[in-house]
């Protein structure tokens, strides 16, 4: 998507030298725009680790361009072995990332068929750079199918924009483009449909005030950032067309896991008579499950993230300041689980199906 | 309630000069417990104003103690017209806060009824006194109603803690002593009732990170700050047992206006079964309204409250950090509407009753 009009991805390799990847660092975000480069696998666990990098789909391309780097580096008498301890180093940045072992795996499967180091070496280009570009792609499709959902809203009010609050950041900076569930906005966006984004801030790391509204105002698209308090007054008062979230885990049962808020968003779109549709890769299922409320772990964060919130100081540069009394005790859960009945419709890259088991299944057919 | 172990109200007349008025700087909170002493009417407006004073009950107070002022500085050959104009300025601070026309009204005519100026500043004197005393009594009346319920939900899970969740700032800061939600809570943490609070940060003024979380502290009441989004994670695994807010208008059918987000958490606890209880003076109800979510007016404050938030920085001083791109368009509604269907039950100074228009009514009988 586009940044001060320029297209561009989340990551990349450098033009006229593809022994550097470039990545958009995100620790500076929203308050600088920045290009990090990375030269070796060292590198790369470092920037999964600090979060310069992060989200499902990035994590998971990153880890394809950090196999990239280590088969660079790799020595020719020693290529196996430096290439399995790269695999454990990128693997162990971010143990609960999925997307990360996936893709590691991927990379040697890639690596395992050329004969000499040369050759493994062009091998790993060739396969980051298609599971970067697949990853794209998938979320193109994505946008498509999405997109129909919007338009059909489109019809129904003429001339006026389609009014959609999203939580949190499932937005082209957690994916290599287009993201999960913005990728149906971008599209609309694109061909001409008037779509405004109600951003909630997502408290406690304020995902949606720092990347979804800087990636959706250097995009173009209209969009008005709130508190997370604020969406079920916007449902009652008919501010809200539709509903669309990105998702951490669902269930084959159709529950979704997704940043903490998500759940409170889809009971106020119920209760309202709003479309509350989640947008996912079909990576993010996880078919072993069923009950979600009773079967989705749960992260507890530091507790840190609550009593303080970072952001830019008046002196121009970043500071963390403390909410609440020196003493005060608190909680931090990242994720809640939203049962299924109250999810209107699956959005994923092979097409659009309801929250339920036999609909899910229908879609995945191999799954079952 | 207790502040450092020493029982304080918000508003007081000095101890051995009782022409000077004191009241907790509730603007240096939660960072620093500062006294402030006000001697002018002037002062008073200026309290009311800048919010070193806030909250329903305790503005009443303070116009009730602002006349008293203007009654010891009012010169005798123009008593009446000071004490007229003091009665304009003073309704002028905060236009829209009901209680405080009410209370300058009572004041003018407690005054009345003395012939001279000296007479008429003991009665000025007796009535503000008369006026802080019943905010407080009102409120010891709901806690111990209140309490009832809490109690109820303790002999269900004996040895264990009632887990209360609250939204913004309905405590004793805003009144004189006790709190609308927090009367029935220190009621029950008086009386040995075992009891742990869950407390909403309550974005965009964090009032319960600021506030609520510091007057628990400072009293001693287990409790732990949660962001507004965790709420219904929170009872879906079992960890509430009841959720107690205050309220800022409740129509006759019971409707109640609150803080923006207050109606999220109503859907919760709704969704999972546990009750939900509003907690308002009499003085909140506002029997000309029926239908709150079409007939409550609701106030869009200013975007900042949303781009910023303030806080104590790492070199000790209060510092408001942006958490949004420098172009990002944020809005603002200060409260939302919860439905009557929701409201398990109100809580009132009168008594407990149902959020309908007959239980309403059958506690009120003479505004019928």
């Amino acid at each position: 998507m586009k940044v001060d009009g320029k297209p561009y991805r989340t990551i990349w390799l450098r033009e006229g030298d593809d022994r550097v990847v470039q990545v958009i660092d995100q620790l500076r975000l929203p308050h600088a725009f920045e290009i990090a480069e990375l030269i070796s696998v060292a590198d790369m666990c470092r920037a999964i680790k600090n979060m310069t990098v992060r989200g499902a789909g990035l994590i998971g391309a990153s880890a394809g361009f950090g196999m990239y780097l280590a088969a660079l580096e790799a020595p020719e008498q020693d290529f196996h072995d430096f290439m399995r301890q790269a695999a454990a180093d990128l693997k162990a940045t971010r143990p609960t990332a999925a997307n990360l072992a996936w893709a590691v795996e991927r990379m040697l499967a890639a690596i395992a068929v050329g004969t000499t180091p040369a050759q493994k070496r062009r091998l790993a280009r060739d396969a980051a750079v298609a599971l970067a570009d697949e990853d794209a792609e998938h979320f193109r499709h994505l946008g498509e199918h999405g997109m129909a959902l919007i338009a059909d809203i489109a019809r129904r009010k003429p001339g006026k924009p389609v009014n959609i609050l999203t939580h949190c950041n499932a937005g082209w900076l957690a994916f290599v483009d287009f993201g999960s569930a913005t990728a149906p906005i971008y599209a609309a966006h694109e061909a001409g449909i008037p779509v405004h984004v109600w951003v909630d801030e997502t408290r406690p790391r304020n995902q949606g005030a720092s990347l979804t509204a800087w990636e959706l105002g250097q995009h173009g698209v209209p969009h008005t950032l709130i508190t997370d308090n604020a969406g079920g007054h916007l449902m009652q008062h008919g501010l809200v067309d539709m509903v669309i979230t990105g998702a951490d885990r669902v269930t084959r049962s159709g529950d979704v896991a997704n940043k903490i808020g998500t759940y409170l968003k889809a009971l106020a779109a119920r209760d309202n008579g709003i479309p509350m549709y989640v947008a996912l890769p079909s990576s993010t299922f996880d078919f072993s499950l069923g009950d979600g409320v009773a079967s989705i772990p749960i992260e507890e964060r530091g507790a840190e993230e609550v009593r303080f919130i970072s952001g830019k100081a008046s002196h121009g540069g970043i500071e963390s300041v403390q909410i609440c009394p020196d003493t005060t005790p608190a909680r931090n859960w990242g994720f809640d689980v939203t049962p299924a009945r109250l999810v209107t419709k699956l959005i994923c890259e092979r097409g659009i199906c309801d929250a339920n088991e036999a609909a899910i299944f229908a879609l995945f057919p191999q799954e079952k």
